[in-house]
């Protein structure tokens, strides 16, 4: 069987080095996509630890033209026929503290464009380097789930991810003729930067039931909304 | 009783326009804000037909300083002690024509600040011009229901539709304390410019549903996602 390349956003720290870990782990061959590769300490040990197999490439999700940029270097580093076989959509921003009287224009603005337009635009602009029935995880939230809110917690936050859900399922119609497997993936409430100390989930297991979900999934599970233990959540 | 004054936002043609026709004819005192009253023609006729009872005033959703504007030059039309009995958020755009492959940021993003966030953020600086137990309407679209998503469509809409929705929500959550009743409505595919001559519905029977579950709404109703009907819709 021949290797399978992933890629990986926000690869970082949290719930994307966790994810960068696992797959060089299983096997594969990483590229961990993250701000800025020369402050990656962690992806930069990790490279040293795999060689050859962890590649570490700029990505700022926010901006389309860096997205322009990864897909030209990509097939550098996949080879001329290298397709990638999974891409984790994982970077995200979380900007706390909001309240209804005060909430600003930019902060909803950089959180659509970070965590709903930016996955959308990168998956289409890789979309060309995906393989036949890839699976793409689109790291989404509890918190995106407009079923479920029932108070007014952090709205730029719980904006955002309802948009990405809505753009998981297109994309998962718009890829589905190729076998390509997208779904919105919940990881729980999990002991990150993000999720704080007082979170109730370790990030190797809400990760690691992550891949065990996408692995399981068939071509009908594309545009679902899971946690990291397979249950659906409500949109 | 004393007369209700209300707002709707988007009121030069289609269903704002069409909100202002019937809210006249119930007595109501109405502001109808649009991005060019100069050029508003059907509205300074019916301001002519309803001396006294209609104000037209700019609003450039899209720009949350046309916001503070709005809510700066209201004071003047509802007068010292006036509060809105009935906010319309009825102004949105619908950029057509898209295609999986050259998805613009821009028009995502246009489409997120006109539609989404747009109606939250004009909804937060009116709110202290919001009578208790007033209504809020934000119009919304089954192209927004994430559950009903069956094809690519229009992502800049289909997402735009349902991060507003989730904004929705939130506002209800913000606003309870003071009885004040957020929903959102699915005014169903209504022969607009937006939705084209083959639409199945007259817009004035839209509207009519749509005020007419407005004014049935009990407090617990509020944050829910109701066609014109007052059927529920799936998120």
């Amino acid at each position: 069987m021949p290797v399978r390349h992933a890629l990986v956003t926000g690869a970082n720290r949290g719930l994307g080095l966790e994810f960068v870990r696992q797959l060089l782990t299983a096997g594969d061959h990483v590229v961990a996509a993250c701000r800025q590769p020369g402050r990656a300490t962690a992806l930069n040990t990790l490279a040293g630890e795999h060689p050859g197999r962890l590649h570490v490439l700029p990505l700022d999700l926010a901006n389309p033209k860096s997205h322009a940029e990864l897909a030209r270097e990509l097939p550098l580093v996949l080879g001329d026929d290298g397709r990638l076989g999974l891409l984790v959509n994982n970077a995200g921003v979380l900007h706390s503290g909001e309240r209804f009287g005060t909430l600003s224009p930019a902060i909803l603005d950089d959180s659509f464009r970070t965590n709903a337009a930016g996955p959308l635009l990168l998956t289409q602009a890789l979309a060309p380097l995906l393989a036949d029935e890839a699976r793409v995880i689109n790291l989404s939230s509890q918190l995106g789930s407009i079923a479920s809110t029932t108070r007014f917690g952090t709205p730029s936050y719980n904006i955002s991810k309802a948009a990405q859900n809505m753009a998981t399922v297109l994309l998962a119609r718009a890829l589905a003729e190729r076998g390509i497997v997208v779904f919105a993936a919940s990881p729980g409430w999990a002991r990150t930067d993000m999720g704080g100390e007082g979170a109730e989930l370790e990030p190797a297991e809400a990760v690691a039931g992550i891949l065990r979900v996408a692995g399981g999934l068939a071509a009908s599970d594309s545009g679902r909304f899971l946690d990291w233990k397979g249950d659906p959540l409500p949109w």
